[in-house]
């Protein structure tokens, strides 16, 4: 049998006492799997004497995550500080740099980073593998990488913060304000006491960064990702949408357009009999179509201990059986430069939700407003359909809800209109516009 | 860069011909994915003349697949020929023996040959791949042999075969009876003129054994399947398990039951709400429960040229990569022999159908041999509600159609009522009887 292959493990969370019961609890099976022994035999972590329910007696303790990383008695470094920069990038790098692989759940330090640190890793011959980053328990960093092979990728796109899917579903379900959920869900420790980094898109676009590039061989490019929240989603919206046969869902998006790669986070609504709208609570999937292999979607659990750990534990065993490949499938210097298609191009259909004064005219100079801008109506509801006690009170007493449903359109010709509307003072307040996919 | 790998491949049918194309124009992108070149250098096809749309006249022809599989030219033998015994057998047993990688689809092959084949590639050191035998372009070979690592896997099942979920999916949204869709399925090439092998379950059993040897690290057993087809299930059948919140799948269902692995086919009722409930048509999924990760689910195209073609081309890139491991994730030899849990002790609910003579007492007769088997019953439907047009014509004149949903009770004792019941006279026909899972 090779040597025992040895694990550093900064961060004792969640994810990291997860990392350390299947280390023990499954080492025969390890064993058996890899041909080697796996064992954990450094840790570091904020507090040594906090009551984990692991036994840590027989590990040596670090204080300096960095001292762990380049450790002697250290072959695999798993960070799982989180974080894009500190002590979290520092480690990484030192770790890298003295040729150690690297196992690593934080999308922040990758979707950020993660050209230079791919690069560092080939440099060194070691692997940075980072399914736990991407939508947790969900297979999906392996999918892309190494099962859906000689196809050209079309799209990509998943439901990938569970925070969001909760308040969603909930919202949905129980015709309740957004507000009103997300604390909620704070209480249930579903969402954090800050909750902008879920429920404003930005998690999900970290991740969205990591699929982007391993689908399409594009450098990662975090910054090129329109982003935007669930927080201005109402119940009224969610209603009018069931009524039309959708759900709504905060999707991360990428798309090949022939020309460049759009990548977009932002609430959309989704045909009601498809798969990814049947994605409830705190589930998260990904789905993707190929040239060759069609629609496929995982379906999963996005974060906690179990899911989370099984997908660190699975990179360490790649390493183990000495699988290590390029962080994002292939060369990083074959990674093409990302090319943004602008989201003013973006083309489809789209909701929009007014409160328009109730004076006669104002509907019909909407609709010329939208008509001067070539966008052509499918349906205008003047009195959405809510299920009984559905009703949210965003009605002032002199203005009527008005619901607009576009045939495929030009982002740039929605937000003229709207600009427009608004100007014209038919509206109480911005409208609000939710993007159709039927992907 | 690494020598070229060069493939031989048997069989041009749709498979063969989909890795061909692949292996042609995607040239580039896998000499980047994998470092190596990778060619087809020969192939075995019955008739050398017939056009496929592919160009063969660079390639070595062979008229004998054993000769293809052993020739000096090639490095991986990609065997799509199907079958379990004759040339497919025969040509990758010389191709492991003379340590040849062997690629295959072939499901009936490994379902009854697995474990030999399995050891004999160990024995030679090569690789024994078979992503594409289960469920075609869904990744679940992968995702249970290197994904779902430090879980005890509690259950794995699926709707494996796309012909018979095309017929009930049709049969549910059209009313119409199960000869009638196959009727239009063989039509429409979605069935073969002998479909027994895919709506007797035959099909789906050969996945499920070699899910059952990835899932619980038992050895192959194909012949302790438990296997019912579809072939009985009616309208009628459907339209009542909708009406009650269920939708009927053929599934492969392997079940850890703490004294034993239970693997059966058949018929099966599930929840409308869970996700497997809303896998349509020619679709596949396969889902799965570990104690860490929770339930996953893969859901994709189960057959066709480009799905089943794509899940060859990635087995041939993990072998480019030099990714090579036994075929069943762990060592043959420490595969466990497989402890069969008898079907008779399954425990669930039922769904029962009969039609029953129209007269005093029938009703109350079996409600009372059923209380003698200690089943209690969730429901009796005597009249079940069916949608407009729906109705088949299942009543005899003097029967009525009556349907018991029984609370979780042993299947032994549903057995034993149901003969009773027969006995005593009271019904028309062998009642129906649908096992519900709520997995």
């Amino acid at each position: 049998m090779k040597e025992a292959l040895k694990l550093g493990v900064a961060g004792l969370g969640t994810v990291g006492r997860g990392v350390f019961k299947i280390i023990s609890d499954q080492a025969a099976d390890i064993r058996e799997r890899t041909g080697r022994e796996v064992t954990i035999s450094a840790v570091c972590a904020r507090d040594r004497s906090a009551d984990r329910g692991i036994d840590v007696s027989g590990v040596e303790w670090f204080d300096d995550a960095a001292a762990l990383a380049t450790s002697d008695t250290v072959d695999i470094y798993v960070e799982l500080i989180g974080g894009e920069e500190g002590i979290a990038r520092a480690s990484v790098e030192a770790a890298l740099n003295a040729g150690k692989h690297v196992v690593t759940a934080n999308k922040a330090l990758l979707a950020v980073h993660g050209n230079e640190l791919a690069a560092l890793a080939e440099e060194n011959g070691v692997a940075l593998n980072f399914e736990a980053a991407v939508a947790g328990g969900i297979p999906i960093v392996k999918a892309v990488r190494e099962s859906i092979m000689g196809n050209r990728i079309k799209h990509v796109f998943g439901i990938m913060n569970g925070t969001c899917n909760y308040i969603l579903t909930t919202m949905e379900r129980e015709g309740r304000s957004f507000e009103d959920v997300l604390s909620d869900a704070q209480d249930l420790g579903y969402a954090e006491a800050d909750p902008t980094f879920d429920v404003g898109g930005f998690d999900t676009a970290h991740k969205l960064a990591l699929l982007t590039s391993l689908a399409f061989g594009t450098q990662v490019s975090f910054k090129d990702i329109y982003i935007e929240g669930i927080e201005k989603v109402t119940a009224q919206d969610l209603a009018s949408a069931s009524d039309l046969g959708f759900k709504i869902k905060l999707l991360g998006v990428a798309l090949d357009t022939g020309h460049g790669i759009e990548q977009r986070v932002h609430p959309t609504m989704v045909p009601a009999d498809s798969p990814i709208a049947d994605v409830h609570g705190v589930f998260n999937a990904v789905a993707l179509r190929g040239d060759q292999v069609g629609d496929v979607m995982l379906e999963g659990r996005g974060a906690g201990e179990g899911p989370t750990a099984t997908a660190v534990v699975a990179d360490v065993l790649d390493i183990a059986r000495g699988f290590i490949m390029p962080p994002f499938g292939r060369p990083t210097s074959s990674l093409v430069p990302y090319k943004r298609a602008g989201m003013r191009a973006h083309e489809g259909g789209y909701y929009i939700a007014m409160d328009v004064h109730d004076r006669p005219g104002a509907v019909a100079a909407i609709a010329q407003r939208m008509a001067e801008q070539q966008i052509s109506l499918e349906s205008i509801i003047q009195k959405p359909l809510m299920a009984g006690g559905r009703e949210e009170s965003v009605e002032k007493p002199d203005t009527m809800p008005v619901v607009l449903i576009t045939h495929d359109t030009l982002e740039q010709s929605v937000k003229a209109a709207l600009g427009q509307i608004e100007e014209d003072g038919h509206i109480a307040r911005t409208p609000r516009m939710i993007r159709i996919e039927k992907l």
